[in-house]
């Protein structure tokens, strides 16, 4: 696949050209234009991405938690892939390779439907991308871009519940919201990342500072971005200003309760609509709490069960705050930036999943998986 | 909730005794007036049934996977409850009890929405359970009955996906098939269990019969039971009759190919319908198949993802089933009638999926958990 992504760079970026023409025509703004773009430099980064999933150790056939029964049976798990996978996506055609090699690495089929803006440079790329397969002697099948880029068909293609494993939808809310309402298939999904940073009574103000930067500052258009900092009101005393003056020195408007702005009176006032809000720019709400249990409590309420992280040096705040916080990644003094798939150690990532079940928090290969129970017997039977 | 059930016994039968009366008045079934009954020998086996699940690891809170990233982080997963799980069922009204000690077990809520022939019942022991929640300081909600037992109700309680994490339905297909079709929650499922054992051509003839009656005759009216026979062509010439009057001694009606009946006369002709058919009685398909592949190509046209089970001396033919053989549970010289939470070691069996998402297989304390990412960091920011 990544030979041929590079083999064929000419022509990928000839189709690409011809997305961009139409969506410079019908007034695409700068970002999606930059979003839709292929170049031979982009291709190459996605080929060399391709490469690093086919180094991956192969999840499938993968047997474990092997036990010996009373009855001299052994029984244990083999990894098994999912089946067949639709990825549904919107403007960034680079989504059809990364996922396809992802899906193919775990032994799945993967069904490509990207947005109409993006509809030539993603057939070009599927059409690539099924030629590999067949070449190392897999039906092409395994990898299918669906054409037709309706919502009615995209309706009628979630409806296959029984032909179809698992819906991964990439995107905006919108799209995500459109496939999770209107899908017979199990969906995998996030809708948003409202991430809290939640600075302890006794906690390192340095390190407090640095990971509020990062965890604001260093990506704010990511879902694994700090949205709302709690600040123990001990802590903020003194030191609610100094961070303040922090985020305000790297250009972050700071939307405060009454507590903060008392502390800090250039701090905006924050609305009850700046709780849940998930920014994905430069603003950070923030607010002064009386201790932890406040925190988690805010954190239960307006959270989306993405990411949360405690700076603390009390270790008994440290393993509270790990066992109570019920979000998909939770992280004791680091960064909420860690959550991804790559920095959690998991090689890759398809996609995070903030509800519970079969995934939850970051995805890599072996959330393209199963398992099923094998057995070893020498003749038992049951009594 | 054991000691309740004990103590309250008097109570749970009186209410028993009205489902009964209103059942035999509504000419109900001996079978399901059987499945209704409760008495306090019934009761007793209940309570020590929530006794075992107390006894079991409690899997909330355990972490695992826990590795030292380059940067210092140490990445793992702390096991979680999957929030509130919704049981429906028809006329056992033990499913209360016992599904109630698995969810509540392992830290979930429950919702019990049982069928109205056991309405009665059903109220008497979510009391109970409830009353025994509370007494042990958590919310009585924790357990709660759903006394509507109108479909329409049914459908309203399908369509809370953002309340309720998972459906798990118990009960005929018909049950399964409606809860399918109208939840918006996910739902952990199996229609049936089509489940074949193949008899290889080098096969110990003695442990194939064994296997073939265990499976099929031991108890016939179970979805991990034996439906079809699949024989190695080789094997058949010498051993098929030995087979066939060893289960037709067992009272086995044998429904065969065409290779069958040249080889046992006595078989009926089996028909396309008998492939695929769940008979849950002393019934069972055989077909004679030229190799493995062809054994292989029937279970994945006919089979229903349970379980299958092989018998051969042959190594390769073990290994190559265990692998291309896509069911939930896989033998190698086994029973299926193994396919069972507890036969495989799993502690308890809260349901058997048979799609691949979230659990496949039989279902224990595990499969009604999910993980988080836990981060230990001091201090890391994301570069």
């Amino acid at each position: 696949m990544a030979r041929g992504l590079r083999a064929n760079a000419a022509e990928i970026c000839a189709a690409n050209a011809k997305d961009m023409e139409r969506g410079r025509a019908g007034g695409l703004s700068k970002a999606l234009l930059d979003r839709l773009h292929l170049d031979e430099q982009r291709l190459d980064a996605l080929a060399a991405g391709v490469e690093e999933v086919a180094d991956l150790p192969d999840p499938v056939g993968e047997i474990s938690e092997m036990k010996r029964r009373p009855n001299g049976l052994l029984v244990g798990r083999m990894r098994i892939p999912l089946g067949v996978i639709c990825m549904i996506y919107e403007a960034r055609p680079g989504v059809a390779a990364d996922a396809s090699a992802l899906c193919l690495k775990a032994g799945n089929a993967v069904i490509l439907r990207g947005g109409s803006d993006a509809a030539e440079s993603n057939k070009a790329i599927g059409r690539v991308l099924a030629e590999a397969v067949r070449s190392a002697g897999l039906p092409g099948e395994a990898v299918t871009v669906i054409e037709d880029t309706r919502r009615e068909s995209m309706k009628e293609l979630l409806s296959f519940e029984e032909d179809i494993d698992l819906v991964i939808p990439r995107g905006g809310e919108g799209l995500i919201r459109f496939v999770a309402e209107n899908s017979r298939v199990p969906v995998l999904k996030h809708y948003k990342g409202v991430c809290h940073l939640y600075v302890d009574r006794d906690a390192d103000a340095e390190m407090a500072v640095r990971l509020a930067l990062n965890g604001k500052v260093q990506r704010p258009g990511v879902c694994n971005a700090v949205e709302t900092i709690l600040v123990h009101e001990e802590f903020a005393k003194d030191l609610l200003p100094k961070l303040c003056k922090a985020l305000g020195a790297a250009g972050v408007e700071i939307r405060g309760c009454e507590r903060t702005r008392t502390l800090f009176p250039a701090a905006k006032a924050a609305e009850e609509s700046d709780w849940p809000a998930e920014y994905l720019e430069l603003i950070v709400a923030m607010r002064v709490v009386t201790d932890m249990n406040e925190a988690i409590d805010h954190i239960r309420r307006y959270g989306s069960d993405h990411t949360e992280a405690i700076v603390t040096n009390d270790y008994a705040h440290a393993m509270e705050f790990l066992r109570r916080v019920g979000s998909s990644t939770v992280l004791v003094n680091a960064s909420t930036r860690f959550a991804d798939g790559n920095q959690l150690g998991l090689g890759a990532e398809i996609g995070i999943s903030t509800t519970r079940l079969h995934a939850f928090g970051p995805m890599g290969l072996e959330g393209l998986t199963s398992q099923k129970f094998i057995v070893f017997g020498d003749g038992q039977e049951r009594t």
